[in-house]
């Protein structure tokens, strides 16, 4: 078992918990319903590693955490609302099961407990990591909003969507890890690199994710293959393929776009192909790939140290591109 | 001029900045329209009193009103996405002008700067200021939970409206007020009764204002006469009549609120007043009013510190009732 995998399981552990009171009901049962079964936990982890990179992890890394993994389901329930999606997890979303009101407020609950969690660590550095908490709130709402507004354009560069994709998500992950290296009293510029190391590897994870939908082993991958084409959804493979593309391979894919033919998920595929998609994807990953590790590479801490981290990103990306 | 407008004049002139980045403007020109124009701003000016009654108002006060006035719009924006308002004090709500999506995420973006301001206060309090927001923070989203449970039930008793009135509007004015005590350095027993005063105040508000609806002068209190007797809102002199009036009139108010007859706010004004709901929410009032004042009575600073907080009570309730 990885470090991660160790760490993913003790913090379940740890995290199943009440977190709310008792009453009112109808608001703190909707609130827990989305935190009963959690995915991979991978942002609390990040948090507990930035700390362990260090030094041994502190109680307060737990908290912190607990804080993030809070926020995130947050964000979740939210997004889902906004998305109006029916399922998440193979379970009905949090609006779905109560209304959204409930699902509303229980996202609102959830934002004000993480910052209860957060509140409670050390006053040294307290200030600190709600300081990058607020930041990164506010930057991963920024990104939640640019998804919504080129969902309804009908194209936007590559270079716009990866910095969509680094406030939505990859700041989250950067930030996590930042604040485990806060608690651990680590320097500025270790600080930084940590951060970078994350954003990077959050935006190769992406590319990654992108690129599964299309050419992923769907029984690995776990999710519909094509599942972004279907739903026209604007992806690195796509935003590469009209930027890059040769006019004629672009005039067939805005066709396929309006189409709902059987074989549009299969024709997308083979122009993805035909115009260089999958190696261009390829390649942008494992450039994020490598400034994420030459962040890792240049913290202050023993080379060994770093190993739980390398293992990570290996864990992370290195399952079939 | 009394104290509270002369504070309420200088905060919104200190308010009326910018309190976003520019981009995504999609975002932030959504959290900035419920800014624009901004009502009494009691909340603020609540916790400017609470730090002037022991001392004079600190820099910090001020960012600590400019965070509950974000906090109270911050409500403002959910609870109008929840009841599907389509105005608030005359303009399209923020939903209505925008989209629901921006609106939620507006909302939640203005959460997140509200602890931006906290958390930039001086350490030797932001910690208790921190806690008491959180607190303040998870029970008015607690009021708003049971206020939309209470809206599908069809009858719940005087005590437990009270309870919600208490969750949903006044901890938030009694946390403004405890605030401003923190940061003057307010002892814990003083900071307990200017909260005292401020739930009081807030229970006595509340009662006055559905007082209002069927008894006070529509142009002096700008709204609809019997607005809430046509939505069948549960309001005290509805509960109150319900709970103590006698069966026929009962039976009366439980067929009027089945019906859309022209006639139906008179007669059930006439049925409040038979059945001396006029006079019970006058002593309610009286009684929340006179507590809040033997709250304020216990504080330990001299008797004149204190005229700037009995003339806000007087000037919020001896309008009419």
């Amino acid at each position: 078992m990885t470090r991660f995998q160790e760490l993913s399981r003790e913090f379940s552990a740890y995290f199943n918990q009440k977190h709310f009171p008792d009453q009112p009901a109808s608001l703190y049962d909707a609130a827990s319903y989305m935190l009963e079964d959690g995915g991979k936990r991978v942002r609390p982890v990040l948090c507990l590693l930035g700390n362990e990179l260090f030094e041994p992890i502190r109680e307060d890394s737990w908290k912190i955490a607990t804080a993030l993994e809070l926020f995130h389901n947050f964000t979740l329930i939210h997004d889902d609302i906004m998305d109006k999606a029916p399922l998440r997890r193979g379970k009905p979303t949090t609006h779905a099961k109560y209304n959204e009101s409930t699902a509303l407020l229980a996202g609102d609950v959830m934002l004000v407990k993480a910052y209860e969690y957060l509140n409670e660590t050390d006053p040294i550095y307290s200030r600190a990591l709600i300081r990058l908490f607020n930041e990164t709130g506010r930057e991963v709402c920024e990104g939640q909003q640019l998804d919504m507004d080129y969902e309804k354009k009908a194209f936007i560069s590559l270079e716009r969507y990866m910095q969509m994709i680094e406030l939505k998500t990859a700041v989250l992950l950067a930030g996590s890890l930042q604040m485990g290296a806060i608690v651990a009293g680590a320097g500025e510029t270790d600080q930084q690199h940590i951060y970078d190391f994350g954003k990077n590897l959050g935006l190769a994870f992406q590319v990654q994710d992108d690129w599964l939908d299309s050419f992923g082993n769907p029984s690995t991958f776990g999710k519909l293959k094509g599942g972004d084409i279907l739903a026209n959804k604007k992806t690195f493979l796509l935003l590469y393929a009209l930027e890059n593309g040769r006019a004629v391979e672009k005039k067939v894919i805005l066709e396929l776009m309006q189409s709902s033919e059987p074989e549009k998920v299969n024709r997308m595929i083979e122009i993805f192909l035909n115009s260089g998609v999958d190696l261009a994807a390829q390649m942008a990953k494992r450039a994020y790939m490598e400034k994420a590790l030459s962040h890792l590479e240049s913290i202050s801490v023993p080379d060994q140290k770093k190993e739980p981290l390398r293992e990570l990103s290996e864990y992370l990306l290195e399952r079939e591109i």
